[in-house]
């Protein structure tokens, strides 16, 4: 297959990231929106890395001591009212259900009928309905902790919505955890924030830090809101997850109240932490190239693609032998705790266009062969990070292919650290910050925009300010760095510490 | 542990059956009741068989073919109005959709705002908005077939609910699949219903007669619904699963139209089946006993539980240490295709107690282990089936625990098939059809109730008479059955099957 005049994907990524962004889930035929005002449809191949984000987060929480439960879809409006930030926070954009049936009117179009006596919101979260749950199941400190994780689906009335990372409908888990202590409940938060953080860059090949979001920045009711951010390619930062340790906020609101060991009446510590489908589209932006989709291979669908070459009728039923038996082979190697998941295409379609419809879903390895390498025993094969060809003998390829798919995701993670890396800066002047997130010069491209790291002087007017101006925000304050005393360039006061500062999706 | 003199569950199921059911998922701890009107919450134990039950079943869908995906929660209210039938069968109990945020009034209270311009309803299952989609998709023959199934939460607005066996909301799969030819698509309806019979019996244990439903039973808009059904034990059917023949009639609806190899414009033949957590019902009602839930073992979350008995302080370290080793070689074992799931329970509560959970919720085996265990080496355990106590010396134990398994998923399975064949019964006459049902003999218990296996002439008044006069219903018209004349005793008209009556769930 020769290298093509263009690349697979129009726009490229420099030309229109936003729309490479919609056409590489299109050329991989990922998602698509559904006439259903914001609701997206995850098809096949992007349910498929959904599910295998499921099987590797689900065994990190049961590793951690979680168990699966599952609450109701709806939400009474009176449980969203118990705890003011929560309802400031989601009554704006929330679907509500007002009734319970549809019946004709005078011209046999269906109507609403039968209204409900309270009107219910589908759950944009569920920690009001769980509470709930929490006070009747908790009395003693000796039906503490609760450690329950939750997969579903929820909804927010979005206005502007983008596939994958801002849908009104999207699927994730959302963990919540009930403890004795403040201590218990801060020692959860944390370490399931090192849970997604470890899952981000070992599994998603995606390199994150781990923050605290500022006041402003808050899950609605948290009294601290903890997170991962990662930088995409085109330097804009995705909070791909959070844990928010909720203090006795939640608790008090719905009524979580437990007799502790010295016989004394407390509310208990809750917690709450949650990843949602929006890692698709952080997966793409990180790994994507000009030619489509980039999957890392331990959560690739599928790992290796064979595409049998038979130009010529007499070698075909030969060649095809040869590759199912290559298939039978690489399906009972073990690579990273299961065995390796292998696809025949023989689709009777042209071989240039059914090659790059495997490189725009980005599966990790594809294998061509042809009649030469059943002559040869050998296995001719493209990597899908780095496009580069090669042909092995059948043995050693089958003996390194755990190695090769290592090397992968290993150069993924690498290569998307040294992006990122190399487009942090510490900004220590105004001026420097204005021209970072603004300059447009064409001889230095990697200054415009990134992570700034900077200091800031804890006040909202600077934070706003800087908002208005730049539409940058604090995306972090880091956590695990020693604390750096200094000057607030934008307002000459103390500050405590530097901050991340970037554009966000 | 000695034997109680009352069994754990009360009432018993012959003294109260329906109460009998709420009371074996309260000792289980399966699931309960929430405050939204209708909706359960499942908890933990009851969650872990969902999740067993997904991942059989999504095994055998990707196994013949199937691949998921997701679509959206919502669908508009005009795509139920596509289907005559189909909006007749759910516009009466669905959930609707009118605003999209909530605004304090006047008193502070939070009232629906911001009408949508057209209401929407929560899924109640999703042919019309998977129909929207695969209209879009499919464009050629080439394109054929689709096969796709979705793991989905669906609401009803069912008025009287239980738990499990019917809420408002539920979880289920729901296969959506497009066809080119009536035969391919007839040929797809069979075999997802072969695949849960297969499941039921050799998964859940629960033998199910494979049928086809009356017209008045069918699905709103299929063209034939096949199902499965099986005997509780109160002698009442339960429908565990559809498998539904949409004909064009949803094609036709949604606009599924492709070019044939012929070049000709046609409509799609589309299929679609599922399967719910009522499926859990219909575990506990199969299985269940007066001490409470009885988990086949291929679908339990944990197979095996140790309870220390640590009577004296000085030979707790050495009684502990025996089991944590027991555990680990345990662990080690492989049973049906995984490795046993083995927990240790030191909760520090009293013995009888603890070991009294495990049989309520229906955990396999259960070994307790004292000094003397660990001085002769020897394991003590219980079947949860029979309560059967045994001890083998623990070489022995590891060595046969998949046998003992297997003999114990064998003997669920055989004792249900016997219950139900001793409570079919061939009747011929309209009087002893009556009596079968209404009789109240304390002498022959047995005949009170159970399928009848009858002739029907095919027509409603018969249909409906008998449902009027004993709420008892035409479950299927068994499939595999060589046709049989005879004549109908209710109007003593010809009939050409015998078919399936009983009082359902």
């Amino acid at each position: 297959m020769a290298k093509p005049e263009r690349t697979a994907i129009t726009p490229t990524r420099s030309e229109d990231y936003p729309e490479w962004y919609q056409q590489v889930i299109k050329a991989a035929d990922m998602a698509e929106n559904s006439p259903v005002r914001g609701c997206m449809v995850i098809k096949p191949w992007g349910y498929a890395l959904w599910e295998n984000i499921q099987r590797a987060l689900d065994k990190k929480f049961k590793d951690t001591g979680h168990v699966n439960a599952y609450f109701p879809l709806f939400i009474p409006v009176s449980y969203l009212e118990k705890e003011a930030a929560h309802v400031e926070g989601f009554a704006k954009e929330c679907a509500v259900v007002t009734h319970s049936r549809l019946q004709a009117d005078g011209n046999g179009k269906l109507i609403p009928a039968s209204p409900l006596d309270e009107p219910l919101i589908v759950r944009p979260t569920s920690e009001t309905i769980i509470g709930e749950m929490y006070a009747k199941w908790v009395q003693s400190y000796r039906d503490l902790p609760i450690l329950i994780n939750q997969w579903a689906n929820v909804v927010r009335w979005e206005m502007r919505t983008r596939l994958f990372l801002r849908t009104a409908e999207f699927l994730w888990q959302e963990g919540h955890t009930a403890h004795a202590t403040a201590e218990e409940a801060w020692e959860e938060t944390r370490k399931m924030l090192a849970v997604y953080a470890d899952f981000a860059e070992n599994w998603m090949a995606m390199p994150v830090i781990q923050g605290e979001k500022t006041a402003g920045e808050r899950f609605p009711g948290a009294v601290s809101t903890l997170c991962i951010e990662a930088m995409m390619q085109d330097k804009k930062a995705l909070q791909a997850g959070t844990s928010h340790f909720l203090g006795q906020n939640f608790a008090r609101a719905s009524g979580i109240k437990f007799l502790s060991d010295r016989g004394v009446e407390e509310h208990a510590w809750t917690t709450s932490w949650g990843v949602s489908t929006r890692l698709i589209g952080g997966m793409i932006m990180t790994h994507g190239d000009d030619n489509g989709m980039v999957v890392p291979p331990r959560l690739a669908p599928v790992h290796i693609v064979i595409l049998p070459v038979t130009p010529k009728e007499d070698s075909r039923a030969e060649v095809l032998a040869y590759c199912e038996s290559l298939k039978a082979e690489l399906k009972a190697t073990v690579w990273d705790g299961r065995t390796l998941e292998v696809q025949i295409d023989d689709r009777d379609i042209r071989g240039g266009e059914k090659a790059w419809q495997w490189v725009k879903k980005g599966l990790p390895i594809r294998i061509e062969i042809g009649p030469r390498d059943v002559a040869s025993n050998g296995v001719f094969y493209t990597r899908r990070d780095t496009l580069e060809k090669a042909t092995l003998p059948r043995g050693e390829f089958v003996a390194k292919v755990g190695s090769i798919l290592d090397d992968m995701q290993r150069a993924l993670l690498e290569r998307a650290k040294a992006f990122r890396d190399s487009n942090i800066r510490r900004i220590d002047s105004k001026e420097e910050f204005y021209d970072f997130f603004t300059a447009k010069n064409a001889d230095k491209p990697e200054i415009h925009g990134g992570f700034a790291f900077t200091h800031w002087d804890g006040s909202d007017e600077v934070a706003d300010k800087i908002s208005a101006d730049l539409k940058v925000t604090i995306r972090c304050i880091p956590l695990n760095m020693p604390s750096e005393e200094g000057t607030c360039p934008f307002s000459g006061r103390p500050s405590k510490q530097r901050v991340i500062w970037a554009k966000s999706y």
